[in-house]
């Protein structure tokens, strides 16, 4: 049976359909790991015995250089997700606002600590794009930005965004930005608040290497904040070796990699505009495209079930709080695999 | 700076003393990783894109077959510490018995989760075990055995365990038993609770690939219950993606190595004897020994610090909960290390 909450179970698949599928249902980098990135892996594995250094003192060194921000305000874990669940034993905050639809791991790790979560509609009419009206009346302990968002490929306008951390300071509401897919932007630095975490201190930014590089396999992601005694606490909330050994030496080296990034975005721009153009022709209504993803409407309900038979695996998304039936989401792969889609969609 | 809170800080020793040190705090197997394990791990960073698999289905599988339980009864974690993290989440109990010493995670996790810690102390006079007496008035919602201890290397007495165990379950109280040095033991069979969790639904047990296959780094232990909504509940109380791609194929390879477990079993015999007689001629007490690490005491309190600067690496115990200064833990390691060890001890 396929593992449905969240895309990407090409696992499953396979087991079920006896060959692998083509997965447009996970965001991740159509090219796979850099070849840097796959041999310090394969190097780690000499190391295999050797307990990963807590506090990934390498790793966040390099981070803080690619960032310029200080290594005092990164923590790693496994992957952004783990962070997220640490957040929520660190802060235990009674109460938290999240956009629907959006990521729901922010919801179910805050819920799991005891926290009353709110969700703050994105309606169709407003393209589902975050809007002043989020502020109205705006009082919880925290609030979940993703940025851009998932499962909508869509941004918050950067002085929107501005407002609210502003509103957020004032009122000391914890703001969590969701960063993993800013790296696909096609004006990245325009939409992160990285360079501000010292200007706001209730701020928290997660960031993946999962998408950009390649590495969903290998659980790495980290948090930039200006607050470290709140990076001490997300540290003290969850198990000191979250990171492998291998994770840290893979997130070193792919920081190294430049035309490999570059060749990403070329390879995710082509895709995104061939699937925009052919799935409007196909009648599909394509609702946000920012990111390395596609969020589009469709009539037909069935079309992630047909598409499964046919080897193609689409992210359906009435599992979204505030989504129904006859969403989707796909990422954008080679040409090679993006025409294999508009194809199989067609027949 | 050395991290101290858990032994293996390889890194920090290697920063602060420009090499690497021989470590003996960290009760990892000597002999390093298998070779099979080193080759599913180098292979594994062809699928590094992939997001793992988040039910762990074949990992699960193979554990089942290895351990004569149902793949139901099983869940995988990023080390058996990630899955304690999760139980705090998963369950909230009010309140939780641990020992005094013993690993430090329970409390850590247990706490962070809203839960009170009661510590039971194992009196140097009673040897450090386990007694009957741990019963009188045990009433808490949970209780953590772990057997062997660490850092004491001792077991609980069979029968004992089992008396603990139907007392557990008389009263409802969560047994957690971390068994993650067990198949170090001369009779793993006769100190382990896995073959009777189907008669004792309140009871968890915790394994790990860490230590018996030298994958420290890799991340990789599970749990073994009957009570299958428990582990639903902890795969729900954390990141999908616990554990890594490289971990899983890692996982499945190791439970076929069946001479290396041999082997490592011949090279810690050989190295707990020697090191027991020279610690004891050195006028050390050797205080448990069952596992592949050795617990003494010695009134030189400074002995840790001593070795550090002679390239050793040993775990100094004043930070347990229940020791004082003067107590340590060295793992069994290769006789050429041992050796050098006693050797360093002795100048």
């Amino acid at each position: 049976m396929i593992y449905k909450a969240h895309g990407g179970d090409w696992h499953g698949y396979s087991v079920e359909y006896g060959r692998p599928p083509i997965d447009f249902s996970a965001n991740v980098n159509p090219l796979g790991a850099p070849e840097g990135v796959k041999r310090a892996l394969r190097e780690s594995a000499e190391r295999a015995h050797l307990y990963p250094d807590p506090l990934c003192r390498e790793l966040r060194r390099s981070i803080a250089a690619h960032l310029s921000v200080s290594a005092e305000q990164i923590e790693c874990g496994a992957g952004a997700a783990d962070l997220i669940w640490r957040l929520g034993l660190a802060v235990k905050p009674k109460s938290a606002a999240v956009t629907a639809p959006t990521f729901s791991e922010y919801a179910a790790a805050m819920s799991a600590s005891g926290c009353e979560v709110f969700r703050h509609d994105l309606p169709e009419r407003d393209g589902f794009n975050v809007t002043e009206r989020l502020l109205d009346g705006l009082n919880s302990d925290a609030l979940f930005i993703c940025n851009p968002n998932n499962p909508t490929s869509l941004t918050v306008e950067p002085s929107l965004m501005l407002k609210i951390a502003d509103y957020c300071r004032e009122r000391g509401i914890l703001l969590v930005v969701d960063e993993c897919f800013n790296a696909f932007l096609d004006e990245p630095e325009l939409h992160s608040l990285i360079r501000r975490v010292d200007e706001y201190p209730n701020l928290l930014i997660l960031r993946a290497f999962t998408k950009l590089y390649g590495m969903a396999g290998v659980r790495l992601g980290f948090c930039v904040s200006s607050d470290t005694d709140l990076l001490s606490r997300i540290a003290a909330s969850g198990q000191p070796w979250a990171v492998s050994g291998a994770a840290q030496a893979a997130g070193v080296s792919a920081l190294a990699e430049r035309e490999y990034v570059a060749a990403t975005m070329a390879v995710i721009r082509e895709g995104k505009s061939y699937l925009t153009s052919e799935l409007e022709k196909l009648g599909h209504t394509v609702l946000g495209c920012e990111a390395n993803y596609i969020f589009f409407k469709t009539k037909d309900t069935q079309l992630a079930e047909k598409l499964l038979e046919k080897g193609v695996m689409l992210r359906e998304c009435s599992g979204y709080e505030g989504l129904g039936a006859g969403y989707y989401r796909i990422a954008a792969r080679t040409m090679e695999d993006n025409r294999q889609l508009i194809e199989r969609m067609k027949n």
